[in-house]
């Protein structure tokens, strides 16, 4: 085996570990926490279904799609930071600076630099690629709490206004994923998932 | 919200349910059975970061990238089957076929279509781009599960040779990838991971 597919293999089999990172939505049969590998698969088919609703036209799906299917790897190492914990997200940036100065060096140099490039530019949101992927990450924790439909006992339910609040970027890639946002916003309200 | 955006998240939920699809490898914690989503999201990213180990050097990346996001949904309908129960192969492509058919049809017509036959390109491994896709599909679980590390005592052990037989495709598109394949049974079968 060479240096490099050394290397590259190194890199995906460290992020096997993604599989056992667990955030607070929950899979559809209620039985566990939805992991940050299962998500990633999610957001990268949703932006190929959705792809057609980005407002800008221009847009390059595959480095949307290689953005989403990395966007989260980085929590091996700095855990999963829940979009509404104030304290932790504070920290959140250097955290998972750090852990993707790590990870990504495991991969040979020159994919080692364009996966923290293309990291840094979900995380920046920034360019027209950026916001559509930060959009559909953005919108699928929402599909799926509607769809698993369990508010959890263990968190202190947050409410519609917050979720609006910190949903509202979606409208600056799409104004029809914005409109769907809001609309499963007001449904989940409606069935008592959000104060 | 259009008949069309009401399709797509149809099917965008529809699709939660590959979350709860478990296969016979483990998580690397050793707690769980990997899913199938999961299991999608890693083949998807190890066919970006393996790429350029391709025999053929005109592929489609995206297309192979979506093909692996999609390889698996019918098992939403049609359950996992396991690559070396031999009755359950029988039976596979006529369940996973009506699985197809039942699960596209959410989607718009040219979404279904388009998703319909990239399935079917995929399944039938005929095309450069299927090819190089399925090997992929059939490294990650051996790789997985030298990770993981864990005979399951739930099945009976299968032997090395039937997993060089069943795994010896991946050759037919990366010679780099076939050699890295048989390097991974070998290790397997020292640490008692095979007959």
């Amino acid at each position: 085996m060479t240096a490099r597919l050394k290397s590259q293999m190194s890199f995906l089999d460290e992020i096997e570990k993604l599989k056992v990172i667990y955030r607070r939505n929950r899979t559809v049969d209620g039985a566990r926490f939805e992991n940050s590998a299962e998500h990633s698969w999610h957001v990268a088919l949703m932006a190929i279904v959705l792809f057609e609703h980005a407002d800008t036209k221009s847009l390059d799906l595959l480095k949307i799609v290689t953005m989403l299917l990395i966007h989260d790897v980085v929590e091996i190492y700095a855990g999963d930071t829940w979009a509404y914990d104030t304290a932790a997200k504070q920290s959140q940036a250097s955290r998972e600076g750090e852990a993707a100065e790590r990870l990504f060096s495991l991969l040979p140099d020159d994919q080692a630099r364009g996966f923290r490039d293309l990291w840094k530019e979900f995380e920046e949101r920034k360019t027209a690629n950026a916001a559509f992927a930060g959009a559909v990450d953005a919108l699928q924790p929402l599909s799926n709490h509607l769809c698993s439909g369990a508010v959890s006992a263990d968190y202190e339910p947050i409410s519609q206004t917050q979720v609006i609040e910190r949903k509202r970027y979606i409208s600056e890639s799409s104004q029809v994923l914005w409109d769907l946002a809001q609309e499963i916003i007001r449904k989940s309200a409606a069935h008592g998932l959000y104060r």
